[in-house]
């Protein structure tokens, strides 16, 4: 583009907070990538293990405002998300250091009224705000295969397009208001979830029934019952291995961002609300940390349900929240 | 196959009977593949309409024990099922005609203790049954091309083939016990009903946030929150149009079955419970003869949600139960 201030900003210095699973992945493909990053993360495991893929890292994000005209947030909710830009207890944060212009890039899952509240506050400090939840889980966030859902100016977009195109496969231009990328992430977890506890409730069904397990995923994934989560969870399940690709408490988590918005907007989900209440049971049964195919043991202690044991091979399962 | 009494049975005759939108797709596609058919509806249009292409067909099923083998029932619901081979009120039926060894094979989407139960009873009389769900679509009952999840003796299969080969392109052969193939059905109907109201949900949570829904629709049928449900029935909810493929009472009555067998199962499965009322909803608001993407209208209602309007384009659809 002839305009220089919607140019990517690639001579920028990215720096990515969070370096977990998914913020790992991105801070390594941003420097695969060739571009400038610095990883932030108060762990110093997470911060080795970026240094011995060659990486630069700080521990405090305060520190990155002095080179990082870019901070792409990959932590859990909005409450560490305001904790690093506005600091705890309100003790100031990132955002106030960061020089007038700079992008902020959100991944979390958060509820699209606190995606809308935040770009409004970092437009009052001039700084732009790209709400961009993404997904496609560990293997492919370390490919930079990730999906992003993401809504913010046009400027925004330009600033972000260097990291979006080393991070990402499918970038959804969802349009320019705050929110719209969190409200569709919303929509998919809503789905995602429900389809998870749908295909361990049917699993169940079929089980208490008689059938056998592998056959009826075989023939459900054939027909029109079958959903991408029922395709690619239920193999946990005949495997019998609740290792954790994606948790039963981050579904805990989503539901009721999906359940706190329905509240707010006076939209009655009773469909979300009942798989929700299945992966609180499965908390509740001390699941939080397994695999999410595990609310289906909510199915197996109440009816009394023998579930396939586990056996010694290896899996390589792709995450996907 | 060298022993004779497990060869396919294609000099037999088969009677079809309900010649509604599946039955006469069935009864056609046995026709063209040069079997001979006797097509059997109470309603003198669908017969006529089936003669019109050639077909022989009778009124009264009792008439077609005289000259078929194979009876093939494509009827609502277990109580039509008995109507026709034990007459209403026990006055002598179907069953109590057919000579010896001859075969039924059930269609309908029945409660599994029920197929099982029907098998015994039919075994009581030296026939065969096939338990034969069948799912589709009427376009695909027309070109041959249906799913049939089947259950049954040897026999019953080798006597069912020549019309399996001439009504699907897929034939799920579940084993010899009655009832396996309308457990798998139920299966099926659990995941397909919950994914239609789960659809309907998050179209209309995604809508009350002010997101466009065919942009939605784009971002979900390319994400982990996908169902061949979401992909095959929101269009109808794009489109405004809500003429009836598959009808909302259809899953009133099979998410009815799911809550049935899983009371007599003591299998809680609060997923169905909650798609199950929002269809009985839907059915109380006078749309039970709607297309079942129709659904959306309870959270439209309830949530003043206003839908996509109706154009006038035409809109060839796939139907699918």
């Amino acid at each position: 583009m002839s305009d220089a201030s919607s140019a990517p900003t690639s001579d920028a210095t990215y720096g990515v907070i969070g370096l977990g699973a998914m913020g790992m992945g991105i801070a390594r493909s941003l420097f695969a990538s060739g571009l400038s990053v610095i990883g932030c993360d108060v762990a110093a495991s997470a911060r080795d293990s970026f240094e011995a893929a060659g990486g630069r890292t700080l521990s405090s994000p305060l520190a990155l405002a002095e080179e990082c005209s870019v901070v792409i947030l990959v932590v859990v909710n909005a409450a560490q998300v305001d904790a690093v830009l506005f600091g705890e207890d309100g003790l100031g944060g990132l955002a106030e250091r960061l020089a007038p212009g700079s992008l902020v890039m959100q991944c979390a899952t958060v509820a699209p009224a606190y995606a809308m509240t935040l770009g409004e506050r970092l437009k009052g400090m001039e700084l732009e705000l790209l709400d961009a939840p993404i997904s496609g889980g560990v293997a492919r966030a370390a490919s930079g295969q990730l999906s992003v859902m993401a809504s913010g100016s046009e400027l925004a977009f330009a600033r972000a397009e260097s990291a979006l195109q080393a991070m990402a496969s499918t970038v959804h231009r969802l349009g320019g208001a705050s929110g719209a990328g969190s409200s569709v992430k919303l929509v998919n977890q809503h789905l995602a979830g429900v389809h998870i506890a749908a295909a361990a409730e049917a699993m169940a069904l079929g089980m208490r029934m008689g059938i056998d397990p592998q056959r009826l995923y075989e023939v459900i994934t054939q027909s029109a019952g079958n959903s991408w989560m029922f395709e690619n969870r239920v193999p946990h399940i005949l495997e019998g291995n609740y290792s954790p690709l994606s948790a039963v408490d981050i579904f805990v988590k989503d539901l009721n961002l999906v359940h706190d918005t329905g509240r707010d907007l006076r939209l009655a989900m009773p469909v979300a609300a009942s798989a929700l209440q299945q992966f609180t049971a499965a908390s509740g049964m001390g699941l939080g940390r397994e695999d999410d195919a595990a609310v289906i043991k909510v199915y197996a202690a109440t009816a009394g349900i023998g579930l396939p044991a586990a056996n010694d091979a290896d899996h390589d399962r792709e995450r996907e929240e």
